[in-house]
């Protein structure tokens, strides 16, 4: 049985050998996945892995019931996401229109199209889902920030640069107000979206807020 | 320059080499993707391919904003898809819940998992995208349907059978009351939900309706 000397000395160690939450958050976002533990590292590294999802909208066309619509999507160049998820829409397609009458709107991400779930199903909650809940804006064309989303999606997506002008191409962006993230058992884990996007800031990367 | 009887000419001869519509509509359900133009065809074929996709519900946690959530599913054994998609569910999830406050509900799907979309980029038209929109109903857990239900779920995903029989995990398919296909350039194609469900039918494939 151990002295509460012996736990003291344990506890102490348990210290030294746990990186600081500083440490922590800085991991770099790799191909390799996160830890499990690692919640906003996670959820940064599916955003970051990933080139489409599916955005829901509350649906003009069908009365207010939600629409899901497959949609490319970059967070930053290969390597340098930051966690905002940026779109190349038109208004052609119900969810851009949709999305300019009722901002609300989430966007869903599966790990198991990056192939690291191997045989594991995609319903088991150890093959990630990310689910990030907000508004979806319209960013401004002229803007810088319209600058770093082209770049962001063009790097991702080459061939959208070709696509038609005259379709009426926009760039909208996700204002994170709620996350969803299952990577393990036990239910959902709790990240804010500051914790999200604060995650590797410290590596020096810019950020738009 | 054609004379009239030329063109009378012509045109028999493309009756006869164009299917009639029944043979267009009794195409087998194969690995092979349907031609752009065989719309019903073609949704059919992205939900008998694929394995996984986003249910969209009003998120009751989110005071009525929509909610995506990545889940398994399956419309029939492998090569016997029948159209309607169902789910294993737990009511632990967000999704399952919201569902039974709020039946609307949309289910999309991609045809980049599959792997035939090839290097075109999953928001380019060509590469397909199926959104399934209706009602999320429960299936009572000992009638036939669910049998069949169970049937389709557990060949497709075994490792659903071992899923923690406390969690609570239900049977719900989808009534589909709408159907958004984009296959090809032009917008979405019109298909009922009567031409989807009754896509092959005349091979003698029994569904529940």
């Amino acid at each position: 049985m151990l002295s509460p000397a012996h736990l003291a000395f344990a506890a102490a160690l348990l210290l030294v050998l746990r990186p600081p939450a500083s440490a922590v958050t800085a991991r770099p976002i790799v191909a390799g996945k996160p830890a499990p533990s690692e919640a906003a590292a996670t959820a940064r590294w599916l955003a970051a892995q990933n080139t489409w999802g599916v955005l829901s909208t509350i649906s003009s066309d069908l009365g207010g019931a939600p629409f899901g619509n497959v949609v490319s999507y970059s967070d930053g160049a290969p390597g340098e996401g930051h966690g905002i998820p940026y779109f190349y829409l038109t208004t052609l397609d119900p969810t851009a229109r949709d999305a300019l009458q009722d901002e609300r709107t989430s966007f869903t991400l599966s790990e198991f199209p990056i192939g690291t779930c191997g045989k594991i199903d995609p319903e088991n909650p150890t093959c990630a889902k990310l689910t990030l809940s907000g508004k979806l804006k319209l960013v401004d064309f002229q803007s810088s920030e319209a600058d770093f989303a082209k770049s962001a999606l063009f790097t991702k997506h080459p061939e959208m640069k070709g696509w038609p002008k005259n379709h009426n191409f926009r760039i909208f962006k996700l204002e994170i107000e709620n996350i969803f993230l299952i990577d393990w058992f036990g239910g959902p884990k709790p990240i804010s979206p500051s914790e999200y996007l604060e995650y590797g800031r410290e590596q020096g990367s810019a950020m738009f807020s």
